[in-house]
């Protein structure tokens, strides 16, 4: 089974990484990273380079697409390359899926057309902007169409071990899950907006993007 | 304020992404992966390529050290280059810190002679036998001492929230658990060995390293 992840100049690195790591731990799993040509990308900060494997051209039929996000993902929202590859994998694919404002990318092409979606917090107006109906759930499935948002950056992870179950079984998501010893204790309990308070998200606009 | 992450040949991506992205957060902050020399080095499955932009050489003393695990951290155990680097980089470094595999580098560089660690559950005798002593939390703290080691792979997110604690504050560290929204919700509750029990353990071994 071929996974293909997209990357892009100012990805953020966790929406993909995340992902990655439970679903290639699956031995009939193949994760390819691909993008507009072979090569490096690197992450929003810059600081992180990471390579694709594979041109859009050369990986067209993906069995599933992880779409991650990032703030590189606003200049792509007219991007017919990245575009075209996504709307034509998902005629394909068993599962189209995003992590964080990966959203935006699925929906720009298309895909999310009307139906409910998720994307990280701060890109809420936009996602709606682009046709999608937000509604604030970590993981929002709709199995018929064979699509997934995922809510930002760090969800990738939750969702990546419900795609592990939907084509592997719970067992081998179960497998995964203790392998990477994702037995989350974050020091803090501020990880969603309803919980954080506004104090919390307005000291967001002081990090980096 | 410079953290610097070693990455080497077969080393598991999200022990390294998943501090990376909790620490680049913070504008004072610059992450830079270092490894034997300048370029690509690919994780574990050889299915992702990431990029060091500084040799050890280049980089001899960062503020933050954190040592990801990998397979690749057994032959490694003896290698000089990197356990030079690490036991040098501690003499200068504000913490020195480990997330999975990567404490049995910390031990083999002699940073845990004595001193309570943790790491992957699957790595337990040796890290034993390299000196520390082994003990079933998350995170392990030496602050004196200026130790951090974390349990498996994903333990690195948590433990990086707590960096971001010590180096800038609780506020700081909030805002980034708001902003790469860490509101985890696994689908199973299974992430550590007292909770998946020995059927889940044994299914560990059909998947890859």
């Amino acid at each position: 089974m071929q996974v293909a992840i997209p990357l892009f100049p100012r990805f953020t690195a966790l929406d993909a990484v995340g992902p990655y790591e439970v679903l290639q731990r699956i031995p009939d799993i193949d994760v390819f990273f691909v993008g507009h040509s072979r090569g490096e990308v690197r992450s929003d900060n810059g600081m992180l380079g990471m390579i694709c494997d594979a041109s859009f051209d050369e990986l067209p039929r993906p069995d599933v697409v992880v779409v991650p996000g990032g703030i590189g993902t606003r200049v792509l929202l007219d991007d017919t390359a990245l575009l075209d590859w996504i709307s034509t994998a998902h005629h394909h694919s068993r599962l189209t899926t995003s992590v964080c404002t990966g959203a935006l990318l699925l929906a720009a092409a298309g895909l999310l057309d009307g139906l409910t979606a998720t994307t990280h917090w701060g890109a809420v107006e936009l996602l709606e902007h682009l046709g999608a109906r937000y509604v604030h759930d970590r993981v929002v499935e709709h199995l018929p169409q064979r699509i997934i948002t995922s809510a930002g950056v760090s969800s990738g992870i939750d969702m990546a071990l419900r795609l592990v179950e939907l084509v592997a079984g719970a067992e081998a998501a179960q497998a995964v899950q203790l392998q990477i010893e994702y037995d989350p204790q974050p020091p803090f309990d501020c990880g969603s907006l309803s919980k954080a308070g506004e104090a919390i998200r307005r000291r967001t606009t002081h990090l980096r993007r």
